[in-house]
């Protein structure tokens, strides 16, 4: 199929017909067809080939567009956009949504509108699950449309593509010729080496979307990454009574840094109070069954005993691993022991011109970096020296409230300043259930109700430079502010100056315990 | 009663037993005696004694503190804290969330977990209003014990303040000296000049926390405030059909800068959807009813006739008054025509000596200005020269939605560069039912169930500079980032610098579809 030349047609809707078809109901004509959205007209050589139409492949084709260059992208799926419109961050934010409601509605159980059975009510997750998938469709064909008639990038669906040489690359049967390679084919879910993953009740984040057609009873989770917290507090919050198995415990420095102590008690605290068993120290052994469906998990316990704990679902989530085989195959890119293609400050890999981005280089496995490592690629490919680092960075999860954290914990900060001066709350000396905050927009009523569960904030100084230097908060609205308070903490902004900001209050309280303080010459904790 | 002295005691709870006693019950042995916070061994005179212990006259004191200084805080409550945690902006915040849980409910009636009845379903409002006062005692005794045992501030409570001259201040029968004195009392409602007020059926912010003693069943709105939508908003979403009187319009260019257009029509709309209905262009005649109860509201149309519109419940929002009256009495201080104290940007009035600062010296009646000015007077007192402009700021309001706004509209950034480029969703040319975005944390379900309901988003730049001009947000989630992105922005950020931000995704979209245009050497709308 061409849609080239064709302004604003396909429409949204022509297109949410075509990409359903292909994907959802898979009766369509156009199944295994190419999607060719291709300039033929157009003799110059490409920029880039781009292998991977995700976040990171898609916004290196626009810049590499933007600045003049001539880019083609090409992916498996009849869409852009990838996985996260797909199966991984979209569905998650409408889990976590829905944990939040349902976790709402079961601490106001009785209260207000409530009803009293929110104590042990349990909801479909199904139903969920259908609610994101009757709106996914519009996702899909919004990102198509938007690549073709505003972003104008040329590109290749619902075709594999196969590189040949670090110049050649073969797309259903055709062979293209380019300037470099852009590697951006991301991350699947990592499965732990034991037996009895093929029984039917196992699954991870994807399967999940794609598979899953009864109410789990009992969950089981194994792995302790920001899925198993995620995922673990939507299913807990439906009501499946869930269990974590993780070897290093949630939130570990082994997978996240700059966390928190007083941060990761409260939201791991949080979990257990809501009902959720966290099982730590432990090495999964095998996922029990019948070899049709699963029964259990057995492991190791921390002690170097064997235990079992029943589940009807068990969730995988012990982290993912970078899809570079083809590559290493094919162009000899050098790759790290767990298959991250390694890539320099401007991504491009140990191949001259074959340049790699997104989920492929290892962690974080976030979107600010898939999408910012596309666009470093594309400067680099059109000729401007560019590099960035990645590697510290505003962090964030969801339990049943948004976490973000950034910059250094309090046990960082003291390690590195001599006079560290902490302000949060709750504060020390007054019970957290006589201490409703912080609360603000979405955390009111928690507030009101269970004011030790209203959340939980800290921020740290260098007192003696009076600048800020780590931030972490556990609540409600204020993910979208860490994007830009990281950006004035790496300016360098003082306790002073963050006193000086506006509020918009009820707020995170930021700017005003900044200003009770910074009127003292000395800096002291409050 | 005398508390000085007494290092963490009286503990929280004995403070709100003692609040409480005097504000909720009425039968304590201390309603009408002051509780001093007073340090009688220090003979030093007071650098300021500030009249009124809410958000500007306690920041105030904590500042002059801070800069060693002596302070003295009076209030006629038996809190610090003022309006706000008693009954302004923390239950506005209640009836908020409630009107947001509420409003989702009903759009999600029959889908999940909620039940089809919603679509018609009436909810107590004095339950959410006794919830809210169920909190209050404890956040009225945070005010007081954090500003004692934290603050190190001297306050004299649960009694007026009589200003003699600029340098004497009668408390409770005893004449204290200051060297300057901060006015800090604060506004109150304007009533309308119309009859019938007197009236019950007849609430303001203020008397709805305290007196409100029945369910409306049908609610007029006179005025068109930020509290007409908050609190409208509100009692629609509740159940209870609800009627707005106003003169020009909600969110007018008379009492609101820099509103948008396409935000202001999307919130309005919004309300419209929801069954609010908005008469607007009338002048208000009467309050009619039986002389003991309400019945309704008689208005002069905009085309110069009478109508009249049942009610058993008035609400008025017609905005507020400066209660600035007893200090032109007794120090004559300059005031305008509507009685805010006059005065320069280092808050000081038109004698010598004497400080003005929050609602008292009329727009923006907001927290940041109320605190900032304390803090600034504070300064000044303290032989700081410190001169503050606080007419331009990012200013927010609920509908059922977080509106979030600052810096030009589109059509003021037309008047004012030849070249405005705007980054907008939903985009032009799809209708907003077939457009999930944007969306994020809190908007989820909206967005799958009713995709043009998901919230609005516009922002502007200068594109020949390149920099962000303004920017206006419906949704959830972006109020508390607005505070730091107004910083940004005053500080010149570019298009460029913020496709540099790092996004925490799925977030306001600005960093990400800032980058999408930051790569083309001209600018275009998106």
């Amino acid at each position: 199929m061409d849609v080239y030349g064709t302004p604003l047609k396909p429409s949204l809707h022509e297109w949410t017909d075509l990409i359903e078809g292909i994907v959802e109901t898979g009766d369509s004509p156009l199944v295994g067809e190419p999607i060719y959205n291709l300039n033929r007209e157009d003799t110059r050589e490409f920029d880039a080939i781009i292998i991977g139409g995700g976040a990171a492949g898609r916004f290196c084709g626009a810049f590499l567009k933007a600045r003049g260059g001539r880019a083609l992208i090409v992916d498996k799926w009849p869409f852009l956009g990838g996985s996260c419109p797909h199966e991984a961050c979209v569905p998650h934010h409408v889990f976590s949504d829905a944990a939040r409601e349902l976790d709402l509605s079961r601490l106001m159980a009785g209260k207000l509108w409530y009803d009293k059975e929110w104590k042990d009510r349990k909801v479909s997750i199904l139903e969920v699950r259908d609610l994101f998938l009757s709106g996914r469709g519009l996702a899909h064909a919004l990102m198509n449309l938007q690549t073709k008639d505003q972003l104008n990038v040329e590109y290749i669906l619902n075709t594999p593509a196969k590189v040949i040489d670090k110049n050649t690359v073969e797309i259903a049967g055709e062979t293209f010729k380019t300037r470099s390679i852009v590697l951006a084919t991301g991350a699947r879910t990592q499965l732990p080496d034991i037996p009895g993953l093929e029984q039917k009740g196992v699954y991870d984040f994807a399967t999940l979307i794609s598979d899953l057609d009864y109410e789990p009873s009992k969950c089981v989770i194994i792995g302790g990454s920001k899925i198993a917290i995620e995922y673990g507090s939507f299913f807990n919050a439906a009501g499946i009574p869930t269990t974590i198995l993780t070897r290093s415990g949630l939130m570990s420095p082994n997978s996240l840094h700059h966390v928190d102590d007083d941060l990761r008690d409260f939201v791991v605290d949080g979990m257990k109070v809501r009902g959720i068993e966290i099982i730590q120290g432990i090495e999964p052994l095998e996922v029990t069954g019948d070899g049709k469906q699963v029964s259990g998990v057995r492991y190791r316990t921390a002690d170097g005993g064997e235990a079992f704990v029943e589940a009807d679902f068990v969730f995988i989530a012990t982290g993912e691993k970078p899809l570079s085989a083809p590559f290493v195959d094919a162009l000899g890119v050098e790759v790290d022991g767990r298959g991250n293609i390694q890539v320099d400050w401007t991504c491009e890999t140990s191949v001259k011109g074959v340049y790699a981005v997104g989920d492929l280089i290892g962690p974080p496995l976030e979107m600010f970096k898939a999408r910012k490592t596309g666009t470093v690629a594309a400067r680099n490919i059109m000729g401007e020296h560019f590099e960035w680092d990645y590697t510290d960075f505003a962090d964030f999860l969801h339990s049943t409230y948004e976490v973000v954290w950034m910059g250094l914990s309090e046990k960082e900060a003291r390690a590195k300043y001599e006079n560290v001066v902490i302000i949060k709350m709750p504060v020390d000396g007054i019970p957290p259930e006589d201490f409703a905050l912080p609360a603000g927009d979405g955390s009111m009523f928690i507030a009101m109700a269970r004011p030790e569960l209203s959340g939980f904030f800290k921020i740290v100084f260098d007192g003696d430079s009076r600048k800020l230097v780590g931030a972490h908060y556990v609540g409600f609205g204020v993910k979208n502010a860490f994007q830009y308070l990281e950006v004035l903490m790496k300016q360098g902004i003082t306790i002073d100056e963050l006193g000086q900001v506006n509020e918009l209050f009820l707020n995170d309280l930021i700017p005003q315990l900044c200003r009770l303080r910074a009127g003292n010459a000395v800096l002291r904790d409050l």
